[in-house]
């Protein structure tokens, strides 16, 4: 049995809760192994439930990915529905003696909620809304999940510079979006973790452009946000790059945003808080004349999901930990001219931390 | 203002209803042609807030999607929510006096429906639950709908030969897989509107085989189900196709697949029911002793969402309306043999039905 499965029984011990019903598809991967997703809002690929009182957890799908189940997902106990869910769930409900029950109320829909208080109603069973129980054991990384990290980091690295290498004007930002996602897939990737973001001139000047049918043009900074997801785990980096000489202005704006990327990697350590992080980094932009054109946080923590905590923004006052991985993408939006945007991805540690990314394209010019 | 539009406003006044909030992200299209989604479950590119009395809709979103929402949703008011969509949520309900309103329970999060029920006592605004309002109205499809999805069963026709014309063995069943939806991309779709299923022989005994590393091989049967979206409508086709020569067995059953196909396209039309059809199909299967072997239903519905409404099962009382469009995919699986299943989309009418699909790979045998 994983720690972190001994680690949220324990947190429900604790709540005098007796089991949790895990729906959120990454929660499900990082406490069974078991990788299966529908990429539906029902998600009817399983759903775990693990038992406070140390017995082994259930895994509960349907016959279409029972072989799947029973291979990945060690130390689980796999059950099928084929009278669908309520019916397996009410019966366990009996026999495993859950009189109170916790569910993820942030991916867990309204209607089937409704269901799901009703047999809770009628078994006189205790339904617990919970939210983070499992993200929270997520954000501290192990050994083995950087290790998987920086491999997503260094294959969107290669993915990157091989697309930069084939980069022309006239090419339009759908296009090259694209090409990088089908140059993820034959490298190999599970695929993007998120849509590739293509801003070329003044599109550049939305921090989450779509990629439109726009020409990219010499001369203008092309803002280019990717990620791939490998073995589960996720990278993000963002390079803004000029194809030909870029002008002056061009040249301070990126030469700013990268003296503030450099200030928030310095001041990211472990017992700083995410707030202070992104404070340094902002200040370094606002000193400079351009605190109204960053209007989104410094970072955020990758894992499983390629959005999740810790936050580096004014909202997080929490101390940061060793074996967290965040972002710090910095940027400068002009309306009407364009944008920067640099992203890296670090692991805190106890003193520093240390960065995944090893691509320099435009950084330091 | 279209006329969906007004039956949702009829709808929710006969429910004594003021207004609702749409946010499944195809009902928000179909009623303000608004395309822009974000793929997650929170899904924050915008919700609909529609009002019973006939007065202009809005559409609330954030600033990234400003433009878009301007450009797109005719007839809406776009406003934005910079500090969040229940602040501005709040002073809409005051502004526009609503008492009564009605939520897509089956396309709220558990937990975002928590704070909807907090504003709502606060306000004392009654909170209705509502599911399938919108969807039931998206089932009879307009001409201009069947001549979208059309196009999307011809494109996708077109990319099944493509694909079909590099078949050889040796590939495996994902690079197959991934050449699909490359290829749809190739031809401007927006994507595939399900992961492709590529199952070569005995992996095709599973209805919803994932594709694999295994290599597709001579004489065995491959089951290719691929659909994609373009301009926001759905495909879905399924052929079984054999490199080289089938043996006896496989022309056999390719043979009782399709004239159970045959004979649920010939029982298909308007004043019928969905289970009436899928009785029809399924009785030539289990009269050739393979009852057992087919485990699912016969059809669904396809339009904005590529499983929706009519289904063709034996759940399905309801009578058939001119206008719906549906898969007719009996199947046949043989555990340790593999399967065979074919699928075509046909539209509804008065008389009978009018098939989309022209390919006929492997059909006529």
């Amino acid at each position: 049995m994983q720690p972190a499965l001994d680690r949220i029984q324990r947190g429900l011990a604790r709540r005098k809760l007796d089991a949790l019903l895990v729906t959120q598809p990454e929660n499900r991967r990082y406490l069974s192994g078991y990788t299966a997703t529908d990429h539906s809002i029902a998600e009817t690929s399983g759903i775990l439930l693990i038992l406070a009182n140390g017995k082994a957890p259930y895994l509960l799908t349907d016959s279409r990915y029972e072989l799947q189940a029973e291979a990945e997902a060690k130390g689980f106990r796999v059950k099928l529905y084929p009278r669908g869910f309520f019916v397996l769930l009410r019966r366990l409900l009996s026999s495993e003696k859950i009189k109170h029950l916790a569910f993820e109320s942030h991916y867990f829909l309204h209607s089937t909620a409704q269901i799901l208080e009703k047999i809770a109603r009628e078994k006189r069973v205790g339904l617990v809304p919970l939210t983070g129980l499992v993200e929270e054991l997520r954000l501290q990384k192990s050994g083995e999940e950087v290790a998987r990290i920086e491999a997503a980091v260094r294959m969107n690295e290669a993915v990157f510079r091989e697309v930069y290498q084939s980069l022309r004007s006239g090419q339009t930002e759908k296009e090259v979006a694209q090409r990088i996602e089908n140059t993820m897939r034959a490298h190999g990737a599970e695929g993007p973790s998120f849509d590739t973001i293509v801003a070329a001139g003044p599109n550049g000047a939305l921090p989450h452009a779509v990629p439109t049918a726009r020409a990219i043009q010499k001369g203008e900074p092309i803002i280019i946000d990717m990620g791939l997801r490998l073995a589960g785990y996720c990278s993000d980096m963002t390079r803004t790059v000029v194809l030909g000489t870029p002008d002056s202005r061009t040249v301070a704006m990126i030469r700013l945003v990268r003296k503030a990327q450099l200030a928030g990697l310095k001041a990211l350590k472990a017992g700083v808080s995410g707030m202070a992080v992104d404070k340094v980094a902002r200040s370094v932009i606002e000193q400079a004349g351009h605190g109204d054109h960053f209007g989104h946080s410094l970072g955020h923590g990758v894992g499983l999901n390629v959005h999740e905590g810790p936050a580096l923004s004014y909202r997080n006052r929490k101390q940061l930990l060793a074996g967290m991985v965040v972002t710090v993408e910095p940027g400068v939006y002009l309306p009407g001219w364009g944008g920067v945007r640099l992203e890296n991805m670090a692991v805190v540690e106890e003193s520093g931390c240390r960065l995944l990314n090893h691509d320099t394209t435009f950084l330091d010019l």
